[in-house]
């Protein structure tokens, strides 16, 4: 079977077989760019074949990922003409992402002194970073975000995530001012859980400019940590399209931030008694 | 042509255009799916053809792979048979990384007060994450290991791009104990800068039995914070398999960490004076 398939490479001419390695290439090509503009003269270059063929190749590539939901290639008007791949999840790969989700954290061993829910081994799980990456990405992809906006610690691996299938940036929104930030931006902020006063800084040149920014953390109760973000972005004038977090508390329902997406909703964390988590946001009454 | 490809599409029973939407569902599945062993059963199920039909396209799948060098299929022996997707860059590719970065890097701007190396906007960009974890699963994708740690915040960004390729989970080693890492194990030690005693502490429930760790991280000077690292996850009794730097002094060349990989050096930091980058390590004398 080896021998075969090496003889059916070696045969280049042949349209039949030439035509399966562009779709291979073609495929890894656009999957390893998401939402990056690829012309089809780059293609062509690449593979080494007319722009006629390579256009039916994409068209091809197009139908397959649309068929199974996993992903757009979208086309490109203007002068050359290109294609940008966007992520997409089907549905019922959500639903088993979300019931694993929710068995997974739960479980009354997670909640923790104060009312707050363990999360960090799930947040460090590659699968459920991917998929929070790709969930979120799909939401946003068309929304014109060219910067993801985070704050250390826990929202840094989801952040990444989210933007790696975005192709923006991602800048961390740091508690503290270190030397190695060089100039940056603070504001400061009454804390909600300690009611101390504390700074959230950004490293300036970090930050691109006209930023259109996502902001992504891994929880949000009140809202006050996104609402200081904001303030913060401000302060760039950068617009802020959209705020996601992963887990958001059911109460209090309304929080200080009013547009907003969770993937997950848990509710009050009593010890001892059960966790509930639900997909989404909270569904105010 | 859109309607040539949707006639070609529905012909589903006509081997040729069967193939072509196979070779494509199957590039996506392992690209999707780095270092993870799928067995060609669950890849037949999948694409609703025959398991000998699907390893042939799964070999052509692998030499175009092989032949763009931007990707190994390996096989897994024993029971079913399976495959696994490793990512490879390009000798001519990585050259380009390199020289971008420092062309990027290597502007006296950067120079920061202390004799720090300003990075954090190249250590945002989703390209240089994507690369650089590229790089570092190459590295250490036969290793065995089974985690990559890193030390909060600078880190994250690659330690959760190189965690994506290799498919493992990342914990984060965190400056203070926080009440959202439940319990947690902590070491003292006396940071080289400020000559002042610091924690570090990591969440017990977020390291894996029998963890196999790769510590990451973006930069090392003397090496104290990684060596720090070590002795924490010796507390786990945790294997150290290696440790990987974005950035690493060329002085002192002898750091208190004697096994490591740097993807790029920098000479000693002057204000106004040039910056020296070369890729890799640091060569001794």
């Amino acid at each position: 079977m080896a021998s075969k398939v090496a003889k059916m490479l070696a045969c280049r001419g042949g349209g039949h077989v030439r035509r399966s390695e562009r779709l291979i290439r073609i495929t890894k090509y656009l999957l390893d760019r998401p939402n990056c503009a690829v012309s089809l003269s780059e293609l062509a270059d690449g593979m080494e074949a007319a722009k006629s063929s390579v256009s039916e190749d994409v068209a091809m590539v197009r139908d397959v990922l649309a068929g199974e939901e996993t992903g757009v290639v979208q086309t490109i008007a203007g002068a050359g003409g290109g294609v940008k791949f966007q992520v997409r999840v089907p549905a019922a790969v959500r639903e088993a992402f979300e019931q694993d989700i929710i068995q997974r954290l739960g479980d009354v061993s997670r909640i923790l002194p104060g009312g707050f829910l363990y999360m960090s081994d799930v947040l460090g799980d590659p699968d459920v970073l991917d998929f929070s990456g790709r969930l979120l990405a799909e939401r946003f992809a068309e929304s014109g975000v060219n910067v993801v906006v985070t704050v250390e610690t826990k929202g840094i691996p989801i952040a990444v995530a989210t933007a790696r299938y975005l192709h923006v940036p991602v800048v961390v929104v740091r508690r503290e001012h270190r030397v190695t930030d060089g100039a940056a931006v603070s504001v400061h902020y009454v804390s909600g859980s300690a009611k101390r006063i504390q700074t959230m800084s950004v490293s300036k040149r970090a930050m691109p400019q006209h930023a259109k920014a996502l902001i992504v953390d891994d929880f949000m109760r009140a809202g006050a940590t996104v609402q200081t973000v904001k303030r913060l972005l401000a302060e760039f004038d950068a617009e802020v399209l959209g705020t996601a977090v992963f887990m958001s508390t059911l109460e209090p329902a309304l929080k200080l931030v009013d547009d907003y997406i969770s993937l997950f909703s848990v509710g009050p964390l009593q010890e001892d008694q059960e966790v509930l988590i639900v997909p989404g946001n909270a569904k105010p009454d």
